[in-house]
């Protein structure tokens, strides 16, 4: 323990992407005594195990939650409410019980009636990820300079909510508190409509008659590939946000389809000032996400560029040549 | 003059991102002879002569084509029309002609019926480039294990088609060869429609009542962030390619409406099935691009993440601490 020591004892429900990054940060920072995890598929439980994550792991949620004075259930949100269910009876009283799910109307309303009155539930969910899934996938600086939103239902401790503040905050994270239903709101423009978006053009590629698979994968530097790397998120957390979200998800998709709609009738039409006009306010929304740090200002993010064939090679190199 | 040297003489017509990249990479690759550029505007011209990325700055397009046995004309689409009326008439005989554009029928179509008969018309598209623009954007990896496709008109000396292959092959670019009519449908799927797509969310994001711009912003990395890149592509070029490519653009415009109509009736009805079956096939389509090299494998394409706070720093730091 140090002293920036906040919890004794973490559980984590569920160690994939966000559950290892999470377990990896936290001792790195010396947010928490040890960590106790779980996962429901025994392959998960072995590979934690293997990579020395977690300083215990244990095979049921029932024993994982048992003295732990912060539980955090890093699962796809269809699985909040019966997850809640099992641990309830088993939480320790004054725990802080959390999450990391993408939608927070559903969670609320999935977890809050299995938990007793002696615990605080406190939804998070921290905006950060990758393409990737699993154990392996995590890494302990996912959260830094993310931005993590807390949804404590009304009537929280406020203490609870600040403590799990604290905890975010030596993880690396902006914190920001909102009500559930906002932040389904916001999400649903900043993630869950590019999601389905993203999803569906990588579909309309595939299924096309009059160019290949494989013309598309080729060419897909013009634009295309940045969509398919949403698109390669994982499918049951992503089945499960849209399942949970959808109402806001609807009014975003019917936004949306109005816009796409106005600038399909400026292409029919030739209409080139429409389009370039629109083309230019879009400019300035890159711009404000790059100045306050949300994504890096080098080009085509950064990607690497390998160097030019047969150039002659820079002097420590120019040996190896023969 | 080295024994790559495959132009006596290149013209640039235009000195953006695309043109002033063709300059770094061909002088590096010692591709020409030697190159002379010309741009609309003093600013430009100023400053390609500034970046000493070409030999020779001109004023005229006529100037710069006089005596060059390769002319690239890398501007966007729709002005593709008056400069070849303009050059026309100063084209050296024999020699290549060629252009940048993304849109390849239209530039058929508004380039060949000016230029004369002695000289040899391939028109290319190097599927490259990042959000920026302007001559001090380019640089010469851009067409590394990038793709360059040439669309020659029937009838084309299949020599010159191959000495224009050759040079982008110089520049690292993969060359392939197909008709302006199926590169514009290709390319509708892989380049226009993604980028109408991210110009379209990127809009929708920042005119909602009841989420702040703020929001947007700050909640980015959830997946919009993705799309506001291409979103900040160049205005100008971007309308001139969606008013020149109108059929094949509409046509994957209609096949996209469809399958997001599918998808929105999966998510109003909780078809959850419906939903993973699809995520999981659209995982293929990333793993593709990544195995033929055409994007990173590393999460989140490789953008970097800042380390955690307060930890202790590595060795070679560590003496900064004071």
């Amino acid at each position: 323990m140090t002293s920036k020591t906040l919890f004794n004892r973490m559980a984590l429900i569920g160690v994939g992407l966000i559950g290892s990054s999470i377990a990896r940060a936290a001792k790195l920072q010396g947010a928490v005594g040890s960590i106790v995890a779980t996962a429901r598929s025994p392959e998960t439980r072995r590979r934690v195990a293997e990579l020395g994550i977690a300083d215990q792991v244990v095979e049921s949620n029932a024993a994982a939650v048992e003295g732990a004075d912060l539980v955090i259930v890093c699962i796809p949100v269809g699985a909040c409410g019966p997850v809640a269910q099992e641990i309830g009876p088993y939480l320790a009283p004054g725990a802080i019980v959390s999450d990391v799910g993408s939608v927070k109307g559903s969670v609320v309303r999935d977890m809050s009636p299995h938990l007793p009155s002696n615990v605080h539930f406190v939804p998070a969910h921290p905006v950060a990820g990758t393409e990737y899934s699993g154990p392996d996938a995590g890494f302990a600086e996912l959260f830094v300079n993310r931005w993590c939103i807390l949804t404590p239902p009304e009537g929280t401790d406020p203490s609870a909510t600040e403590k799990l503040a604290a905890f975010w905050s030596l993880l690396g994270a902006n914190v920001e508190t909102m009500s559930p239903e906002h932040h389904d709101l916001v999400l649903a423009v900043t993630s869950h409509l590019p999601h389905l978006i993203a999803y569906t053009i990588v579909g309309t590629a595939d299924e096309l008659q009059n160019v290949t698979r494989s013309e598309v994968l080729k060419f897909s530097a013009g634009g295309f590939r940045d969509f398919t790397r949403i698109a390669a998120s994982d499918p049951t957390m992503w089945r499960d946000i849209f399942v949970a979200n959808k109402d806001a998800v609807l009014e975003m998709l019917g936004r949306f389809n109005e816009d796409i709609s106005a600038l399909t009738r400026a292409i029919r039409n030739g209409d080139g000032n429409t389009l370039f006009e629109h083309f230019t306010r879009t400019r300035a929304i890159r711009r404000g996400i790059v100045q306050i740090g949300q994504d890096s200002p080098a080009p085509d993010f950064g990607r690497p560029h390998p160097g030019l064939p047969h150039t002659p090679l820079p002097k420590p190199y120019a040996a190896d040549e023969g």
